[in-house]
């Protein structure tokens, strides 16, 4: 008999941003229930501390828990760098970053051995990605830089234009000069500003979006412990949570998610 | 006898641009000691709901109270516009926001008697500016505009050059043809952005900053309750205290500030 586990999946994120993360677990595992946290009352989490981001991300991941969830994707690349450790070991379900599927694929993409990565100062500080592309490749040369602007341009919907364009250019001019020929996308509100950021690199240049490679890691997880649900005949559910009031939240979610979020609950969540 | 009475003033902001506020209480309060708390941990407010800023107002005004303090200014235009009101009802000490000053000072400056208000999402949607501007003067048509990427850009520090001004040509072209002759800059992070907002919006506008108002404001409290601090041999004390990691708030304090914080130490502020 096939597995049949409707447990859902859990996803959190700082905000919106794990909502492009979400999209292709919908897509890859369309079969699966998910419970999707926002933390929009201490969002951002890229500009803070690893303990801080730590502490908000235990504090997500119960939350979670309390809602059965049968595996926790940290849909969030501040979070994944500095906080999986810790939820790894402090959970009792299976834990999936971002950062590590990520790496896989940038890993195996490049020719030249030469890997960008981008993100916010704190998944850039943590360095996380680096050795993680080290441990795929050793000898891959990994130059990284933070691009802070990138994540308020995105919310803001400033995706395409003069503006992105220009702030691409100041943070990624020299890295387009260092012979990458691929690059991560080390933020989920990245993918929205795709078009500015291959333009500034170039042709050349493979940009690696983690959240399918996500996907792929969490399929490959379920099925090897038996976890998949199978296809029922009315179709899963997705519930949303958020730690401050919705009306933000919902507003932006359908450029992230690709379709419309109706309804999502506040919830109180505080950290300890 | 003069008044001496040498409990410190307390002053907090979600994380750095109080600082502005904070330099002109210095300024003209030379013998007053000072504590500030940023809570950097939660930072931004501009962004999220009044419930949840009031709820962080709060426990950062419990903070404060806690060092003895004994005038409390709301260096945060969000916090002030969305949370005075709780706090003047809740706490034992003069509160201040830092919305009514500036409001004063608007409505004597303009002659054509129309202003525009220019702050985060939070306090443009508290319609805080309108209202107290109406107090101050009832027949003026206020303008309001968020213009929400203005703080990530003077947080990094891009105040000058192509991207400020883009940004700001975006933000406030249209708001620039309105006839407004008086900008209130209603949010701390702004003076460091005056330049090209004074660009777009043409020689013919004063620009308001609430900073020096606030600390006139102040000084008139303190006067008129008998709370002032005398000049003594020594100059007064300066404590910073901050609820993420100091390192950053560190990096960019003087850049607000006017002059480098040395030293600022991390709290553990959990908001109920």
């Amino acid at each position: 008999m096939l597995p049949d586990d409707r447990r859902p999946i859990g996803v959190f994120d700082s905000g919106v941003g794990g909502l492009t993360v979400l999209r292709a677990l919908m897509e890859r595992l369309p079969h699966e229930a998910t419970v999707y946290l926002g933390d929009t009352a201490r969002v951002p989490y890229g500009t803070k501390s690893a303990e801080v981001v730590t502490r908000y991300s235990l504090a997500n991941a119960r939350f979670l828990l309390a809602r059965d969830v049968k595996l926790l994707v940290i849909a969030c690349n501040t979070a994944s760098a500095v906080g999986l450790e810790a939820l790894a070991q402090q959970l009792p379900i299976p834990v999936l970053g971002v950062i590590e599927p990520g790496a896989k694929v940038a890993a195996a993409r490049t020719r030249t051995g030469r890997v960008g990565v981008i993100g916010t100062p704190g998944t850039v500080r943590s360095g996380a990605y680096a050795r993680a592309l080290k441990r795929a490749r050793a000898d891959l040369v990994v130059t990284s830089r933070a691009c802070p602007l990138f994540v308020p341009l995105a919310e803001e919907g400033w995706t395409t234009g003069e503006v992105p364009r220009l702030v691409a250019r100041q943070y990624l001019s020299e890295l387009a000069t260092t012979g990458v020929d691929t690059l991560v996308l080390g933020c989920t509100h990245y993918p929205l500003l795709q078009g500015v950021i291959a333009e500034v690199m170039g042709d050349g240049v493979t940009l690696v979006d983690s959240a399918a490679a996500v996907a792929e890691a969490a399929e490959a997880v379920l099925q090897e412990r038996g976890l998949l649900a199978a296809k029922a005949a009315t179709p899963p559910a997705h519930a949303y949570f958020v730690t401050d009031t919705p009306d933000r939240f919902l507003e932006v979610a359908g450029r992230f998610l690709g379709r419309p979020v109706e309804q999502a609950e506040q919830v109180d969540i505080r950290p300890v």
